[in-house]
C-alpha cells in the first residue's frame, strides 16, 4: 500500500477504543507463577494481599482464567483525554535508512506523564477512590510512574504519597515539580518517615537510595495509615493487564489497515510496556493463530532476562513484599553508576519471565551507547526526542531495518515507543559530550547477587 | 450535541489538512505597515530583504495581496508527522467548572519542539535549502524556537546556528542539549564571534543578555558568512502566514462539527501563535460574514497591547534590522527578572498591531501568579502541563467560562494552547514554594522606554 493509502499517523476513533482490556494469563498454557508469601513461601491468597493493594486490583493479580476485562466507563473517560495514541508509519525513518522494511510504532508518549504508564496509573487510582480510601503511596525512580499516578490521583481528588529515590529527587527536580503541580507530596527515599527507612539510614549514612528502599517505605505507609493502599507501576500481573490496551489499539490499527508484522519489539525494565504491547499479539501466537517475532530489549548492565536466573525472588530491598518468580538478578542488584538509560529493575514480571521460559519470544541486551546514538539517529528524522527507555526498542528496531537494506526483505517492523526524553537531557547530555561509557557486569559479580536469593524450592 | 456526537479530540484526516496557507494581508482593509530601512526610513524592497531572508520568504513578507499561497509538498509532508493537531473539547473541565460554556483547546505541544513554532520553522528551512543555502542563524530566549528550528534544519540537512540569551543557555541546559541532539550549534549570547557581541561584552562585562541583543548577532553572522541567512520565529507577516495552519485546522474541525465560537483567545507574545489561531476567523469578520470576539492575553509585565505606543521601532538592541511599525515598549525595554512567564518580546506583530488598531481586536494583561493558578487548575483535570505562555490564554479562558456560571450562558470558547510546560519547571517551582511575586512596570519607567523610540513621523 502507498503513503495515500496509509496515513503517517493511524488514530483510531473513539468507538473503535477497546472496551475490556486482555487477560493474555487466561490463553497462557503454561501460567506465571504466583506470588508467594515470604515467610509461608505459600501463593498469596486474597486475604493476604488485600491489606497492601486494593481489593479490585488484587482479584485482577489473582485472575488467570478470564480473557477480557471490562474497562470501567470512567476509566474510558478519561483515555479519551490522550487516547487513542497514535500508530505512526516512520515513512522518513524508511527513507533515510533506504530499508525496503515497513516500520510502525506505536507512541505512548504524548500525555504529560510522558509515558504510557498512565495507563495502569487511572485505573490504579479508579478502583481506590471506589474502595472509598483515602490515597495511595508509591515509589518512583526516574520519576514517570509517580507524574503519571499523581495525574491520576489528581483527577480523582486522592491523596498521593510518592517515595523517590533520593538520587533522582536531587537531581531531577523538575520531575518532582511536575508531581507537586498534580498535588502529590514527594518525600526523599530513605526518609526519616518510616521504620524501613531509618533502619536504612542507620545501616548506610548518607545513602541516595534505591529503587527497591522506595518500595518498601511505601509499602509501609500503606500497610500502616488507615484508608491507603500501595500501587505499583510495573511487574504485577494487574499493571500488564491495564497495559494490555497498548497491544489492542495497535492491533486493531494495523488490522483497520491489513497489516501484518513480522516482528514485534519493545523495551523490558520491569516488564509493563513490553507486556501490554505483545499481548494480543502473544494470545494469537499461543493459540497458533500467527507467527510473529517477539522481542524484549534490555540494557547490557541490568540484564535480567539475558543473564539472570529464573527464580523466587524479593521484589523490595526490605523484603517486605511477596516473592515474585521471575528472570531476577537479584534483588540486591543496582546497575552501575554510569548507567544512564533507565531499566534499572532487578526482575522481570513473571508473565514475561514464563513466556520467555517457554521460548515464545527473544531477548536481547544492548549497550547505552549504541541506545543514545539510535536515539538521536531517530530523533532527527522522526522529530520526537525519545526516552532512555524507550530507545532501546528503537536501537533494535533500526538493526532490523538495516539487516532488511541487505536481504533486501521487505519486513514489517512494529516497536513500542513508550515515552519522550524531556527530563532526561543530563543523560543526553553525557552521550554528547563523549563521557558515556558502556558497563558490562562480569560473571563473578552476578554470582555474588545470584547468592542472595532466597531458598525456595 | 453530545459527548457521543463531538468527539474528546477533533482530529482532521490527512486528506482535511490544509493544502494552502491563508494570507490574512490580502483581507486586509488597511494593510499593516511596510518594514522600513533604519536609514533611509523607506519601505525595504526585496532586494533589500534579500541579503538578510531568504528569497522566497521575503516574497511572502512583502506579499500583501494573494489570499492563500501553497504549501509546498516537502512541507505538507513533514507537517503530517506531527500534524493535525488535535482540538481538544474540554469536557473534564467544564465539568469541574461547572459551567455551561463549551470550551475547545487547539493543542500545538504534540511535537518534540514542544510548541507551535515548528509550524514555521520547517517552512523557513525549506525554503533555505530549496535557494542552496548552506544554513541558517537565529536566536532563541526560551529556546522552544531554537528547538524547533533545529529540528526542521536537520530534517533538511542544514546547518544551523543559535545564538541563546546567554541566562537561558546557563540556566537552561536541557533545552541547549536537544537542540544538540537535532546538530545545531548553541552560542551563548553576547559571545565574542561576532563585532556586536564583542562591543556589547565590552560596554557591559558580565551581561546575561537579551533577546533583542541575540537577534543582532544572529544577523550579523546571517549577512557576513557567504551561503547563510537569518530566520526569525515570530514578529514577522511570514512567520503569521506559516502558523495560518493553526487557525486553517481549528475552523476546519470545527465547522465539521457546526461549531460556531464566540470567542477566539490566544497568548501574545510576538504574534505568532495568535496571528496564525485567529487568521481564518478574523478573515471572516472583517468580510463582515461573522463576528466572533477575539482576545489577545498578554502578561502585565510585558504589556505592549495594552500599555505600548503603535510606533515604528527597532525589532532588535543592536538596530540592525529593519524598523516595524508595531505597539512597542521600547526596544531596550526587558521585563522584570521575577517575571517567569514567557512572552518577553517588547513590540508586537505589525498584522496584529494595526487590527489592534483597528478595533477588530481585545486584549487583556494578566498577572503572572494568577496565570501559573490557571495553568495548575488546567493541568490537573486536562492531563496536559501547559507552557507559561499558553497559560496566559488558559487564565482567560477560564475566567470567560466561570463567567458563564454565573450568567448560565452557554457560551463556545476557542483558545490557543501553544505549548508545553516540561523546560518551565523552575518557574513552576517558584510558583509552588510561593516565592513568585507579580510586577507591573510603572508608567514613568514606561516613558523611560518610550523615550529611546526611533523619530520616524
Amino acid at each position: 500500500m502507498t503513503k495515500e493509502q496509509i496515513p503517517y499517523k493511524i488514530y483510531l476513533e473513539e468507538d473503535e477504543m477497546p472496551k475490556a482490556w486482555y487477560n493474555l494469563r487466561a490463553d497462557m498454557i503454561n501460567k506465571p507463577a504466583p506470588l508467594i508469601h515470604p515467610g509461608t513461601h505459600q501463593p498469596m491468597t486474597l486475604e493476604e494481599l488485600s491489606p497492601v493493594f486494593c481489593e479490585e486490583l488484587c482479584k485482577q493479580e489473582l485472575n488467570n482464567t478470564d480473557p477480557f476485562i471490562e474497562i470501567p466507563q470512567e476509566i474510558r473517560d478519561f483515555y479519551k483525554m490522550y487516547r487513542p495514541s497514535p500508530l505512526i508509519r516512520a515513512y522518513c525513518l524508511e527513507e533515510k535508512l533506504g530499508t525496503p522494511a515497513k516500520i510502525y510504532y506505536k507512541f505512548e508518549g504524548n500525555n504529560t506523564s510522558g509515558s504510557h504508564k498512565l495507563n495502569s496509573a487511572i485505573a490504579q487510582a479508579y478502583y481506590a477512590k471506589k474502595q472509598g480510601l483515602k490515597g495511595v503511596t508509591t515509589e518512583t525512580g526516574a520519576g514517570q510512574w509517580g507524574t503519571a499516578l499523581s495525574m491520576a490521583c489528581s483527577y480523582f481528588d486522592l491523596d498521593c504519597k510518592v517515595f523517590m529515590v533520593k538520587v533522582s529527587y536531587e537531581q531531577k527536580p523538575f520531575r518532582r515539580e511536575v508531581m507537586r503541580t498534580y498535588g502529590a507530596s514527594v518525600t526523599p527515599s530513605p526518609s526519616e518517615t518510616t521504620q524501613i527507612g531509618k533502619k536504612i539510614l542507620e545501616a548506610h549514612p548518607g545513602t541516595t537510595g534505591s529503587l527497591g528502599c522506595a518500595i518498601s517505605e511505601a509499602v509501609e505507609v500503606a500497610t500502616s495509615t488507615p484508608g491507603y493502599r500501595y500501587v505499583l507501576g510495573s511487574v504485577l500481573n494487574q499493571v500488564l493487564l491495564h497495559q494490555s490496551i497498548i497491544g489492542l489499539e495497535t492491533k486493531a490499527a494495523l488490522d483497520k489497515y491489513g497489516i501484518k508484522p513480522d516482528m514485534i519489539i519493545g523495551c523490558a525494565g520491569g516488564g509493563s510496556n513490553l507486556g501490554g504491547l505483545i499481548a494480543p499479539f502473544m494470545g494469537e501466537k499461543i493459540k497458533g493463530n500467527a507467527d510473529y517475532r517477539i522481542i524484549a530489549v534490555e540494557p547490557q548492565s541490568c540484564p535480567s532476562f539475558t543473564r539472570g536466573k529464573y527464580a523466587y525472588d524479593f521484589a523490595d530491598t526490605g523484603m517486605v513484599c511477596p516473592l515474585a518468580k521471575m528472570y531476577t538478578l537479584g534483588s540486591n542488584f543496582i546497575p552501575a553508576p554510569n548507567h544512564a538509560g533507565g531499566l534499572r529493575y532487578h526482575g522481570m514480571s513473571p508473565v514475561l519471565s514464563q513466556l520467555y521460559d517457554d521460548g515464545l519470544m527473544e531477548a536481547i541486551a544492548v549497550p547505552q551507547t549504541e541506545v543514545f546514538a539510535a536515539a538521536e539517529e531517530f530523533a532527527r528524522v522522526e522529530g520526537i526526542l525519545p526516552a532512555p527507555e524507550s530507545s532501546h526498542a528503537i536501537k533494535v528496531a533500526l538493526d532490523e531495518a538495516k539487516k532488511c537494506v541487505e536481504t533486501g526483505e521487505e519486513k514489517t517492523i512494529v516497536f513500542g515507543l513508550t515515552g519522550t526524553g524531556y527530563f532526561d537531557m543530563v543523560a543526553y547530555e553525557k552521550y554528547h559530550n563523549g563521557v558515556m561509557d558502556d558497563y558490562i557486569p562480569t560473571d563473578e559479580e552476578l554470582e555474588k547477587y545470584f547468592a542472595t536469593l532466597p531458598p525456595v524450592e
